[in-house]
């Protein structure tokens, strides 16, 4: 029970920081200080709840996981609800919090869900964020299983899976505002609703399809060191 | 003492390099560059005196550690006064480097003191306000107690727990210019006075009520590493 | 062939990441933005595949490792050969990715590749150029060979590493777009053609010069720790 | 020798890459890029040359340092040369480069110079500039003394102590343009010249009571653990 409640604090605060960096200070911080907002969250959870439950707050890590040969399917979908809750646990406090400014509506300002296509940021094609998410979530999954495999420093994997998931902000908010992670795309698009929903599937099969290659290719002994 | 001296040393230089970062530089780093600014402070200062005091230099926090059993309650009153003292010191450094700009004056410009409602940042209400320093305080303890506790890598935590308080900068300042730590918001209250004064109490409050809930989150061992 | 798949991957991730986010994000993130995301890249990978290959990712790098008398020549060919490809790979999917965005053409917005000269960022000129790439590459391969090296705590390298190439792009995207890295500049100029392919020259000849003059001054223990 | 050579080639790049990012770079990546300009550029240095010199790269490190006990005076006169030549070098360089550029020149742009008064930045007063540069000097050199120090993790010590380095630039380069370092200040000064040259004076002066304050702070067991 104790790593079901440590996913689901952890995904709370991967989404409220993360989305709400974007909500309440976006305009202020721009896409560098959402990008590290995203990352940072990531890194302090590491380090808080690392110790109980690896800190996946995230399906498609989850899953991966599985697909590595690290975790069972069955483990994987206990925190795999863990982690739905506290994303949308957040989206909830999300809103409190901004039921407080005047100006702020959910329909007009969002809860910052992803999406792609015309009115979503850069305008970029399904093609686009489809390709971008499989492959930036492959990448961050490699980060994740490489960083914490055999022959790496452990207490620093915290630190470089959180910087790698800065920098994948910083390229790919323009194109899907980046998801690499399903529980933090469903939080805010079940109260977005709209669009944001009906572009859930692709920040679902997506991340997973990338991590779980990610963990086959670590799975089949491809990026052991040799002797 | 020598531990009261470093909760003094430490608190002044939150104070005065987070505060003064907003006051000095804020119209040029950007909201992101004083969020920055309130995190690598308290970086530097863990690995300072974190050897010697645990670096609290958080009034929150040291009650925290209280409700989480790993400190007195006597030993908190101990560096709270210390915490406090070392808060009303920087603003006091603060106002005599600002006295040597001609445009400046406490009234007008502030010194980087925490507030809500019309005429502060994004004038979010009290609740979001009491909400968001709840919250906040309430993961950024998780985040403290975690890495330091039980499993967490200890040469990392300093590192986590001033990137977890860069994210909370990232996120809040438009909703309070963030506090999670009384002292922070006592020292500047002081002498800019007036709604900063008359708002101070949440600030005392709500930390308080976040951090002692995550310490006896810990206390109850729902955040210890199973079997 | 592990090694070498790391190294593909690593150059991969470099590439999309780093020259992504000047193409997709540069107008929103500046020049912080991309310089953050080529160093921090770099950390994500280090700490990824640097148990399986070092993670070099950087022809450069190989060679003053040679220089410095820590790999055979042939082993630094057959990196060399996967940085090139993975580099060239990366740039392909990100003109895939922006295939995707109504507005974008390789010809007029290019792919992140470097330069120098009339129309090219800061404009200057081309021995400001060589002098540039020479002396950051010099710089950051002591960085390497010193934080790889004997008394250096290894698991602080990548990150030691990725912070230094962060500040070489602070610096110096406005001189060349930074490379220090010849694999990073045939990728994009492949694709981008005309002016980039006609100067890529400096950036395989000065990465080289200053990465080996690197690799000498440890391999003649000038940098070593004295008794 | 070693140790010399280690500490030229450390001023040297924090010279090059700190003031290079403020001549280069500065209108594009603004006092936040140029504050991490600075530390990152000693994080990097830390790494690479701490092993061989403890990488003060800071005449007034090297005269705190004696003051805490931990070099010979003799030893810290002979860095000192070392780090005032590697800054000159430096500032060389750096012109060389902008050399390049056509409108350019030192007398209208300078080298990243400090200074105070009119026309300098924030325009603060001789006694802000004063009383910033010795507290903050201070207070760098506390971090320092401290995370090099006993129970401190000697890995973290480098990276806290640039962090340290990039909020002291964040809250005080519109005061100063911030030195905290003689050798950073005289590198710049000699080839900019007129009020630079007048006003090196208190870049020298400050920053040594500051470290040599902490220095005798931590000399007095001041900042020591207790039982």
């Amino acid at each position: 029970m104790n790593r079901q409640i440590a996913e689901f604090i952890g995904t709370f605060t991967l989404v409220l920081f993360g989305c709400g960096s974007a909500v309440i200070a976006g305009a202020d911080i721009g896409l560098t200080g959402i990008s590290f907002a995203f990352g940072l969250a990531l890194i302090g959870m590491a380090y808080a709840i690392g110790p109980v439950s690896g800190c996946h707050i995230n399906p498609a890590v989850s899953l991966g996981a599985v697909a590595a040969g690290r975790m069972t399917f069955a483990e994987a979908i206990k925190y795999i609800i863990a982690q739905v809750a506290g994303a949308i646990a957040a989206a909830l406090v999300l809103m409190l919090i901004m039921s407080g400014k005047a100006d702020y509506s959910v329909a007009e300002n969002g809860l910052g869900q992803n999406g792609w296509g015309v009115g979503y940021l850069g305008e970029y094609s399904m093609v686009s964020a489809f390709v971008f998410e499989v492959v930036a979530t492959f990448l961050f999954m490699v980060v994740i299983l490489g960083a914490t495999g055999k022959g790496a420093p452990a207490a620093m994997a915290g630190l470089a899976i959180g910087l790698a998931l800065v920098v994948i902000h910083l390229v790919g908010i323009n194109v899907t505002g980046v998801s690499v992670n399903p529980a933090r795309s469903i939080g805010p698009a079940l109260f977005a609703g709209g669009t944001a929903l009906a572009q859930l599937w692709l920040f679902i099969v997506a991340p997973i399809i990338g991590a779980v290659a990610a963990g086959l290719l670590f799975k089949t002994g491809t990026l052991d060191a040799e002797a």
